[in-house]
């Protein structure tokens, strides 16, 4: 589910959002959070520590292998609502129904989503839109990386 | 998040989807939950133990009066995947957030999903939809108490 | 890990406790619990819905057969909590490390625990006892089912 | 529940086990938990993410000012069994109910838990024993810092 393209552009992307004040949060899976996660440890400012892992497992050693540290809940997919609860700002690319439910969370707890629109997946289709009425939550649309850092920068 | 038609769309539901052999899991609101538990409770087909209410709460009393058996879970919204779960047949209706975040689990667990069409909402908006390419789950529309009848017979 | 003894008392148990106005919620095993559940379904007071699993499962076959409503939580030994959160009153027989996590919880949340003193096992050994200064649970030592019939109907 | 003893007891050994090599894992709370992250933060080999919260709380600023990285589950006490599965060696000192459930658990998942014999509380109590047949776990009673260190070398 995650083509060489949003493979490419996360390893990017890890690369250039790595610093020594930002801490990575993903699910341990392959793919995008998988590349994410190498750019990061490929940037001359990661340090240990910088990439943690929320396993839907019972065991650390499933986490791929640019994991700093690896949380295994033991609790499969309902996990993915302590990886929304981590984060302060989520990124979403592409995505199936496991990055859909992430988003609903997401909007449920009021939490910024940057929503990059040029790979296709829930993240293009839901960027810019309010999932209900309570608009507590936002669905940014971003389209670069300088647009991700922007808002990064402004927490 | 439920007007005065799904309310009483839910009663109607509760009172005709009531028989000796089916249970009804939801997850403890109001709204359209607690509509169908009275719909459920008013039928004379009911039996103790029929309305199961997985709460995010810690304590049962936060159950809705409809709610036979109260499964406080203390996990917040976490516990909607235990919802989903717990269900053989998901019946979505109208639908904020919370209900996307259900929806998409269900398709990750590969669950039957019947979405009802005539209220707006995530339930309307994705009926007849595939959530990912991995078309592991379904997203039934239906359109009629009767249409909802007829597939949950189905199994 | 339960003797026969053990398992016949639970039967015998759940056959007397089962009433119109009660649920027995349990974990899913064999073993004592399995045991209470049956003599549950045996009595003639029995309803449906009146035996619940909180299962550590992903799905709902796991339960044992005696089990009305299955809640597979697939979280494995976290439900726990859960079972711990939904019950007004924990009784406990025998008791490995599981029973010993789940006393643990009971007093921590405050719960009034009844701890069968027959049998060898961490509900005997705690029986009487205080787990921390906090002393807002109780473990309650019980030796017949007339005392646990008492305690039950005190509430 | 800490006294200063072990209080400060909690500081001198996280000092002594931050290494390049060590990740500390603990629950949030004040007491020994925090006394532990504070030592580890004040070794001249700490790093950025050294320790980590797993909180029973829904969000991050519940943790203790010497947590790095902090985990809000959202799940109260439910997230014991996330702290024990994260862990390859549990170190407990003194204890109540929530810790007498966290060796529980480590128990059942074959953990190796450092008891540590110089204040009262579970670890002293169950030091060296086992909690049920089944000898899956281990509880190491240690009554010296040295004596931790020499068993985390041993992993």
């Amino acid at each position: 589910m995650c083509s060489k393209e949003l493979y490419d552009f996360g390893v990017q992307l890890g690369q250039q959002i790595a610093t020594k004040d930002r801490t990575i949060v993903c699910g341990r899976l392959g793919g995008f959070m998988e590349a994410v996660c190498k750019g990061v440890k490929q940037s001359q400012d990661t340090f240990n520590g910088q990439t943690v892992g929320i396993l839907p497992d019972e065991k650390a050693e499933a986490a791929n292998s640019f994991i700093d540290i690896a949380i295994p809940t033991g609790m499969d997919i309902a996990r993915n609502t302590i990886i929304v609860r981590t984060a302060d700002i989520i990124i979403a690319a592409g995505g199936g129904a496991g990055t859909l439910s992430e988003i609903a969370f997401a909007w449920q707890l009021e939490k910024k989503v940057l929503c990059i629109t040029f790979f296709d997946g829930w993240a293009k289709e839901l960027a810019g839109r309010n999932l209900d009425n309570r608009q507590n939550g936002l669905l940014i649309p971003v389209n670069s990386i300088d647009a991700i850092l922007k808002q990064l920068d402004n927490g």
